[in-house]
């Protein structure tokens, strides 16, 4: 850090991403990402743009947005695309929070959202979870503050009901209320109905997930056309174009092949409820995640030492140290061969502990 | 807009994109694109990309971030990679302006400098230029605030001397002193070579000009290595994943291919003299201009007229309706056959005014 940067910034600590290592190769089931990639279409799509790339991308991204719109039954100016959809939280952060202007949000749940009101010097405050981790919707009904839950939240997997969003957006009518959808395609129930109903909902998507576009950087907001007005001020304060020409394109081909996509859904879904059950056999408690991922621990093991002893065999899992979590690893759901691995080297360690 | 919306962002104005009409095709001669498409390499390396895209890209951008170190001659650690260079400049605003930390810049030059001040809360002074539009580098020196000044400068193409940067950087030391290169392969002078003699020196640059990827978003800040932990910071609590892996990857196709490109700098800058003679030889007042773009009054015609005139000619160019340039277009320099029919075009209109 250099003797020129603020006071605000100095204090700050970043977000750090799963790791990335470069050592060796991994069974990687540290980050979230689909094992599928992406449908053949997209390929073409994003080598086509690649003859157009000295020209500036649509600052609007409008053939996505209207696909996006489509797909989703929504209005065109009810959405705004995204570099990721941790751009589009960071605009939601920069437009709401400020002043006495609070976040409000769980203390175990993505942990993006204090950076963002870090970087953005927003006031906010942790609501901790009940002991099993489920989100207790009344402690954010009518808290005269900004909400943000992850639904399913992270890395729980947990979710609440949409009648409990619903009575959240519904006590909160001063304050914008965001509902972080980045696993909702794996299993939980979509808040962007209510869009049209709640004028200070904010729902937030990513395609790096159920889209396998993790790599491509795509998101999108939806709500109210103000929402939408606020959040497009921001990112023509910050970026216009910050969705490229190929980012967009293979958007537009995903959306394209919806079917794809959703099959893919439901295959994960699957294999992630066997491996829940069998975890369990195997003495871990774990969530009921109805994301891509697992949430596990277990009374003989550490956390921290199950995710060493399965990095030692070439197999990368989400530890997180920090307090009420420590004991806890995330798992990725990969491919079924992938799950077969963890789960047979997890076997051994769990018996010779 | 909305009522949620906080006290800073309700008073902002964003910055207004050149525009990028559908209503017919345009001989598109207002965003400073290149004519030239990307070498064919990228399209191959972005496609290869594409079956990889539901894997993260690396936040690091380690293979593209080391070719740029190569290239440039400088150490990996003094790079950060970025969503264009609107993403760094942003970052730059975000860790060293704000509470009595303040940026300087001209009042004529990248109309995004008071947005992103407005955005992150930043004071910010305004220094108009001489009457030709030539930046007085003294203005700058001792000015006990951070400053930001492209070189060359937009819209006007004037450059200052190294020496001069040099004088900016040494007089605030104890502040940033940013250099926005953004138009510099065009027939500027570089200030990279001095970001290891000044800790307070940051150098910005684009891929979207003289590397033909407007529509890729890439970009980097240079500086020394106490100035890229800060931005990485800022990075890491905004969007770790910022540069998508088909950008990453064009731009390590860019650096395999300079001469293509330096090539291609070369022709606009013919181009640009061979235009800047003869639009002067039409009586319009024509700045030296050292970037990809001429900067163009007359006396006989408004240049919201001039503007108009050409564009219901299909010939697209910028008009900024800014006091003191309310007079002036900005035309980028495109292919030769492109700036002859707008020579044309414009040699008639001029006759007729």
């Amino acid at each position: 850090m250099s003797r020129y940067i603020n006071e605000k910034l100095s204090t700050l600590d970043a977000y750090v991403p799963g790791e990335q290592p470069k050592d060796a190769e991994y069974i990687k089931l540290n980050t979230n990402e689909s094992p599928y990639p992406p449908h053949p279409s997209v390929y073409e799509a994003v080598r086509k743009q690649a003859g157009f790339l000295n020209l500036y991308s649509d600052p609007e991204s409008k053939e996505l947005t209207e696909k996006v719109a489509e797909n989703y039954n929504l209005e065109y100016e009810n959405l705004l695309m995204t570099n990721g959809s941790d751009e589009i939280l960071a605009f939601a952060f920069a437009a709401y929070g400020g002043g006495r202007k609070r976040f409000v949000f769980p203390s175990v749940t993505y942990g993006f959202y204090p950076v963002f009101a870090g970087l953005f010097g927003v006031k906010y405050e942790e609501k901790p979870p009940r002991e099993d981790f489920s989100i207790n919707a009344d402690d954010y009904c009518g808290v005269n503050a900004n909400v943000v839950i992850a639904n399913p939240n992270a890395p729980t997997g947990l979710t609440l009901s949409i009648g409990e969003i619903e009575k959240i957006a519904a006590t909160n009518k001063k304050y914008v209320v965001i509902i972080d959808e980045a696993y909702v395609d794996f299993g939980g129930e979509s808040a962007l109905g209510l869009i049209n109903k709640y004028g200070n909902l904010l729902v937030t998507r990513t395609f790096s997930k159920s889209f396998s576009l993790a790599g491509g950087r795509l998101g999108f907001g939806a709500g109210s056309r103000e929402l939408i007005a606020d959040l497009k001020k921001v990112k023509y304060s910050f970026n216009p174009y910050n969705v490229n020409r190929m980012t967009a394109a293979a958007g537009v081909a995903a959306m394209d092949n919806w079917d794809y996509y959703a099959n893919n859904c439901l295959k994960i879904a699957e294999i992630r409820d066997k491996y829940k059950r069998k975890f369990r056999e195997l003495g871990f408690f774990v969530t009921d995640s109805k994301a891509n991922f697992l949430f596990v621990s277990h009374e003989k093991i550490s956390g921290e030492e199950l995710y060493s002893r399965l990095r030692e065999k070439g197999i990368l899992i989400r530890h997180f140290d920090k307090n009420p979590i420590e004991n806890f690893n995330r798992i990725t759901v990969g491919l079924e061969e992938q799950m077969e691995i963890l789960y047979k080297e997890t076997e051994k360690i769990i018996r010779e502990s």
